[in-house]
């Protein structure tokens, strides 16, 4: 099922986030209180409108309490970011994601009732220091060409086996490193686990690998 | 062996980074051509120095060539950014790595030498959208407070057995996921694999079991 977003602010940031939400079929509201932003990215999400979001009349005229999230990414203007995170959560928004520039910043995001605060920033400072440190297995797993970790669905004729009779490894060259059940994840899952109706199989190997498991019935 | 990096542009990616190598243990030396800035990291780094990284002397005198890497952490000024790799890659610097705030931006970075061009916006967009719409497991695993991903250096007495007879799973109640031999990575590597001295496994499991395992020898 796909969501409902509402982007308010269309910088690098927030930009990014609208086009990746929205090519992935999600709806997306893109706002932005300039009009030129507005222009260069309204053929990228599903609405684009230009407003102010410390208005609260505008954010309440395009409905934006029936989004599943709204995610504020206004950078420098931290008055305005605030403001705007305080009138979403006084008209009940479900879950607002905000960006913040500092930690002071984002302190504050939190006590006016941000559910997420995030320092893209920050964030990838950390990422590609440790990256240039000791390169990461994991990022390289995921930017290698030929390798992914996927998640899939076990088909019918496996429910009920246990991972040592199904023996991934040998059929299909894959090796599963989580389960997740009922939404609980179980990591590094014992050969005895018994594959239930509806359990996904994280897996790691070659794409070609991935494709012939994920095609099995 | 801990390294000796330069970092150009306080910004807020470039002072995240610079200060997350520093609090690692290695030698930086921070570059800003603004003095607030310099002020204010000074003492977060090694070394900082309010200089323009396009002024081809100043880099000269601070031994830019002597470093394992340079990253350029200019945003705003792209001129001053493509001019400053241009430089660093004449200097002869082994690594440079640069921050681009658009795709245009990021090709010319490539063109004047760039070995690896970051997009801290554009990238943390996509990954706050991929989490929004389901929660990453690979995140989650590495959030996640008893579990780890780990990379491991083979004890002696595991070298020239296969994967097989080590039985890690049942022995340690952990799960290979990739080998790094020669520093080349084999992902989901089969049961028959042969463990050389040097060898570093990459394993996901429980934290107590994963102290277990790199505790034995
Ligand atoms: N009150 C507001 N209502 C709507 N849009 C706003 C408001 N305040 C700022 N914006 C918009 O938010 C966008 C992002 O803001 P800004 O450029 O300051 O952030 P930034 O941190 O530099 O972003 P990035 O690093 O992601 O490029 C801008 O396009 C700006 O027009
Ligand atoms: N030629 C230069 N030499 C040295 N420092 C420079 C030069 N040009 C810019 N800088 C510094 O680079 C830093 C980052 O630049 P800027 O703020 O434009 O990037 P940004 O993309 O908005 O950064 P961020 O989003 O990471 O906060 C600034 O502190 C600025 O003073
Ligand atoms: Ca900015
Ligand atoms: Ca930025
Ligand atoms: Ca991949
Ligand atoms: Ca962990």
């Amino acid at each position: 099922m796909k969501g409902q977003y509402a982007v308010i602010g269309l910088g690098r940031f927030g930009s990014s986030l609208a086009t990746t939400l929205h090519q992935a079929g999600n709806e997306v509201l893109a706002i932005d209180r300039n009009e030129e932003r507005i222009e260069e990215y309204k053929d990228h999400v599903t609405y684009a409108v230009v407003a102010d979001s410390t208005d609260e009349e505008a954010l309440k005229s395009v409905g934006i309490r029936n989004f599943d999230a709204v995610i504020v990414a206004i950078g420098d203007d931290i008055q305005a970011s605030i403001l705007t995170v305080l009138i979403l959560k006084e008209l009940e928004v479900k879950k607002v994601v905000a960006k913040a520039i500092n930690k002071r910043h984002g302190q504050v995001l939190y006590k006016v009732g941000a559910d997420w605060v995030v320092f893209p920033e920050r964030d990838m400072g950390e990422r590609v220091a440790t990256q240039l440190m000791s390169p990461n297995v994991l990022d390289y797993i995921e930017l290698a060409k030929d390798y992914s970790i996927k998640e899939v669905k076990v088909p019918p004729s496996m429910i009920e086996k246990n991972l040592r009779e199904l023996n991934l490894r040998a059929r299909f060259n894959i090796t599963v490193i989580a389960i997740i059940s009922d939404g609980k994840v179980s990591i590094s899952p014992s050969p005895d686990r018994i594959i239930k109706e509806g359990d996904i199989l994280v897996v790691i190997g070659e794409n070609k690998d991935l494709d012939r498991f994920e095609k099995f019935d």
